[in-house]
């Protein structure tokens, strides 16, 4: 149970921090408003690292936070099919409270933005080009990246990192997920992070929004569930799981 | 005493480099001019990081150089109501000489910059869009991450991190807020951080400057005070303290 | 065998995420579309760790992930011609893989790009002014500086570094060889960097590609290689190896 | 013996580094051309990372790299004023090698490069407004920082950092002197990174030179030590030395 809340706890805190900052960069009148894609990219590393001390500290000691973590995970034995189940429905809550925090943080600044897209985009990823071939493999790209580089990390020929810096470096790795493979679907790489504030989104009286897009919505849960079936089997080919 | 020596140190060394990164990004022919939201966040952590050493060196081991978390471990039994009062006092003063030694380091700059909107925005936060609902709303926000997030970076569950680990976590944390919830306030988070540096600009002779815009300074006071307050409950309520 | 597979994985990391941020900043209707070099720079130093802890967790301790380096550390013994040259090969082939995972990663986006020059530039570097013997200069001094500085971080009066911030480090120097040193050559620094996904550029059918600048390409791998040699010259000098 | 090759070595590491950032950023079609404070002072950052990783690692436990740190701690009773003297002057060699290898790396740019200032701008310092009393007050008020914050770090109550985390403590100490006191007159807060690539410059044979402003040279040399000499003092006063 207290699993569980970790896992909620934890995907909220990476959330508030992760839209809040496409809230900074997109809305008008914001003080960040158009500082681009470092400033997006470091915000999400920063809430990688901040999501996964929110979770241990409250009761998850795996701190996935992403359901493409958790299958990978379940495929290793840590969970049973229950478990992960109820686990990824955790962070799906999480995801969805944490979208729900953003849009209070930035209140006055979505009837301030006429563009129904880009507060669209503020709760969930959508595609630069849209064509759902390829942006599927982007996400799979992207999460198979993600999976695999954080088993590498924890891998036992490293020998373990310094206390605390582990969550810094899965930080430091998203942010280089969005640095380098971010730029055609914008990196959800986790459906919960996707699909939690898309929810929000459409749930939410937020001024003038338009829809929540729904038709892309499958890629990043999808995307993001095959990464981490593949990062799974790429994890046991090499040895490092 | 030596604790509130840290804390006035500490939260002084905090400003200097607060109030000067924002200093550079605003004031005319700075060289940091225009240099964007990525500057000033960075900036800020780094004066956290600074300030967390500063006062633990010089007989502050708490370190809080923030009253919003004085207040919250207040509650947890750290400080007496007089031990808190006594923190928070040297905080402010701190805030207020960080303030006057950052506005000495850019004296040619200020009679060059004809706003006296930016020059008092070098010393205190504004909001983005003046709505004192939503303005303290955001602030609360911020403050309860930050205070919850320092919990839960301290917290037993997560073990402990690597020595001098610690307060370059709690500057990535400040890193993070700033990026992902400031851009609708601009991130006070810290009474002291707001309320001292606003002082020094009422107070010093700065060429050319405005009134201190008294009427919003509440909110940078309240809001984290608040803030504190909810992180305590939210804590205790989670089990992280 | 271990150790070839472990130097081709960690190279093929570091190719994902080094190819994947040139192709996010330069490819058109990308979101990083013109984050200029900051976001180029991070990138590289975050490919650069994640492609270390790539390589050590999958067989390869010394996780050199570069020919400049294994060179270096053949001179010094750790490899035999036959050993250095396999791992080379290694390496190169992961940089081949690498660039083509890159290239799938932004499917959509090359025939968007019609500059051939941008395309060839996510792939491997080119002089900013075409001049060869400054430019196999600055490829010198970059390497050299790479080399040295990876053998004073690991040098003995160090003392050693925390558990798994080694690799860390070694990506903030990549980080500031790329911000200081990276403005004439693009600093390759690493012939398979620069020859892996060269070739990868040559056998894929990239959507309206050009040539593959094979005129330029002895520059970023004989640079390196004299670098590398430079630099156990000087860490044999100067007592760090 | 040791020490000072150490303190000349880790110079020049500094400085290769440091002037090469700003090469990079204003030099005519560099490929970093134009982008901007960030990369500016996150370049320096790691320069001194690096330069203190070179200096320990070839002899030199203390490195200072920074004359105003060697003159405090020869107040401190580190060393005789003849081994300050000495350690002084080999930190000067290694700004003016670390020049000339800038200037090397960037060779094609310079005759590129219209605009002398800039090019002076690469080697040493200049204020934003020329005033003596502002300029040097700035500097003072810079050095103090650095001074006083690497006393701070590394004081008793503290307890000591994880192996390898003091240098880049520092580095981000000089990043976020930078980001909030480098506006007005560039940071040189070292008399080694300022006379040494000026003298570099009044020396090498480059490309379309202008003068290398002697006039304010004394600034950048002067302000530092002052600092220093206060950072003893304020050092003493609060304990941490």
């Amino acid at each position: 149970m207290s699993n569980l809340f970790g896992e909620f706890f934890g995907t909220m805190v990476l959330i508030i921090f992760g839209c809040g900052v496409v809230a900074n960069v997109l809305l008008k009148k914001s003080k960040g408003e158009n500082s681009g894609w470092i400033v997006i990219t470091t915000g999400w590393a920063i809430a990688v690292i901040m999501g996964v001390f929110a979770a241990v500290s409250t009761g998850a000691p795996q701190a996935d936070i992403n359901p493409a973590v958790t299958l990978a995970k379940t495929f290793m034995g840590v969970y049973t099919g229950a478990q992960a189940a109820a686990t990824m429905l955790a962070q799906l809550c999480g995801g969805i409270v944490g979208g729900a925090v953003a849009w209070l943080a930035y209140l006055p600044h979505w009837e301030l933005t006429e563009d129904k897209g880009l507060k669209l985009a503020v709760f969930c990823t959508g595609p630069a080009v849209r064509n759902s071939t390829a942006n599927l493999l982007c996400e799979i790209i992207g999460t198979t990246m993600l999976v695999t580089v954080i088993f590498c990390i924890f891998a036992k020929p490293v020998g373990g990192v310094a206390p605390g810096f582990g969550p810094y470096l899965v930080g430091m790795l998203v942010w280089g997920l969005g640095l380098s493979l971010g730029g055609p679907t914008g990196y959800a790489i986790n459906p919960a992070r996707d699909l939690g504030p898309r929810i929000a989104h459409a749930i939410l009286p937020i001024a003038g929004k338009g829809d929540s897009d729904w038709g892309y919505s499958w890629i990043p849960v999808v995307g993001p569930f095959i990464g981490g079936a593949l990062a799974f089997a790429i994890g046991k080919a090499v040895g490092i799981i």
